[in-house]
């Protein structure tokens, strides 16, 4: 059986419009779902001198085509030129397609990069499309970043660095080290995953002069879930964690803050980078690149990490519902 | 004329000696001379089964030879097991090498790795080799990580993390890249170098939403400096700043703590990484890796960073007193 993935633009005026039509002329191994404005789409195509053709949401599509669920905007799109009026449409089409999700219409999310700012100046309350998704789905969610040689989990996110040493706590790694641990064995097929946590201090605290939260907070978490049969390594040191003959040992790493793990993963790879959340009922896969909007409309933009995400996104839904491949 | 250049193998017990038998195999354009134990490098040589002939310290050598400088050890060297009897030979060999930089003795200084922990057993208050030679030079010094693709200075080197955001201020940020400035300059050859200063917080802060110091702090220094008429990029996103595009409009990026900055360094080409120390008024350059002390005396240990820091400080050295190369 084919997967069954909601497509989810973003923001109509930078590049996510013009991805999803790269995407559609692809042969697919997935039904893709456009959840989406038509017009924007349709401009999108005409501005690059692709076909496309929207079809009935039920319907099978092919290279050149996509199935829409519509959801219109309040105006027209210009490239380049968010619009908070339309940021409704771009906000319910992510709550649309993730009430799919949970209700079994679609087997996964895939979407393309949002304008945090034009969302907020609408006067929408809105931190990330991980956190809505998170919320609609009442979940505890981890941030995963992947390329094809890497991936790497976060234990904290988008937090002002000087917040980042209390927020990592022996209770909070547990919980993210399930749900990585988890995603990994029951998505990604790994029987036996081994996963490298990072120490939070330079060297790893070097047995405590350089700080304690390895010895207190770090090392008694990774203790514990090594009890119940979790493969883990670390606290380990962040500057040598990455060398490529150590990667090559481990599944996934651990970092505990984003500037620890992410400029790497995207300096070894970003344009086939991808961002994976786990921990949801469903698999959701988003680009891992912004709006671009100075790239807008122009044709030029590399539809790379969408084509990554929405591959990646069929490959997690198929082995999460046991469709064969 | 040829740079002269002191060669301080570190810790007795650990690889140091026998990368300095490399070494010393080779062709080279710098006089080395060794300012280490005589028996614990014909020893090296011997396991390695390699020449070594030790000349006096004024003496022109080639390949299967090493001027020397001797300060003996109080005792034999047992590979892999460092001995604090030892580390008074290791400490005066540092010690002995910057008095000879600083009196023009030697051009140059390059050094294989050291046991901190030993070092601190033998009751010599010991923090790093970085700062026993500014220390002794009475300098500001700013610690460099180099490869062949990429320079990495920090703002801030081995603090626990949570210390990292109140160490930056923008005194110290203006004194930082003056001296990272001053050395592509001078020792590097780089006429106008273009640095990237990376921000503290994740996406260098999000214009304040995650964090100010973007704002209350680097910004002003950067602009301060530019006026001065500096090239300096940021304060940038770190997760992006490495991507291997805008790395090429580079000479070196600025990172504001250790795990910013080192794991994509040592992930992109660990085996010739190498330390250079800028501010002391001569170039120094030392390895990028520890003693490894489960593989000394096996002869398995890889050469390249005490090759490559070698030949960067020949070239620093030559720069620096204006040696025709």
């Amino acid at each position: 059986m084919t997967p069954r993935l909601a497509l989810v633009p973003g923001e109509p005026a930078g590049i996510g419009p013009e991805l999803c039509v790269h995407l559609a002329q692809r042969a697919r191994d997935a039904a893709l779902v456009a959840v989406a404005d038509p017009d924007t789409l349709l401009a999108a195509a005409a501005t690059l001198g692709l076909p496309l053709t929207l079809r009935d949401a039920d319907a099978c599509t092919g290279p050149g085509e996509l199935a829409i669920l519509a959801l219109p905007q309040a105006t027209a799109t210009v490239p380049g030129h968010p619009d908070p009026r339309n940021a409704h449409a771009v906000v319910a089409a992510l709550r649309r397609a993730g009430e799919g999700c949970l209700r079994g219409e679609f087997h996964g999310m895939v979407t393309g990069p949002v304008h945090k700012a034009t969302i907020n100046a609408s006067g929408i309350a809105y931190t990330g499309t991980t956190e809505l998704l998170a919320e609609q789905a009442g979940c505890e969610v981890v941030m995963m970043l992947a390329n094809p040689g890497l991936r790497v989990a976060l234990a904290t996110t988008h937090l002002p660095l000087r917040q980042v040493p209390d927020a990592i706590t022996r209770e909070g790694l547990i919980r993210t080290l399930h749900v990585l641990h988890d995603a990994l064995t029951r998505d990604f097929g790994i029987a036996q995953p081994r996963i490298a946590v990072l120490g939070l201090n330079p060297h790893a605290g070097e047995n405590g002069v350089l700080g304690r939260e390895e010895i207190e907070t770090i090392a008694p978490a990774l203790d514990a879930l090594r009890a119940q049969g979790m493969h883990l390594l670390g606290p380990l040191p962040a500057d040598t964690a990455f060398l490529p003959r150590k990667l090559a040992d481990v599944d996934a790493v651990l970092a505990m803050y984003h500037d620890q793990g992410l400029p790497v993963l995207k300096h070894s790879g970003f344009e086939q980078a991808v961002n994976v959340t786990l921990g949801l009922p469903y698999p959701r896969v988003a680009v891992d690149h912004g709006t671009a909007l100075d790239l807008a409309g122009q044709g030029v933009a590399d539809p790379s990490s969408l084509i990554a995400a929405a591959t990646l996104c069929a490959d997690l839904a198929r082995r999460r519902h046991g469709l064969a491949s």
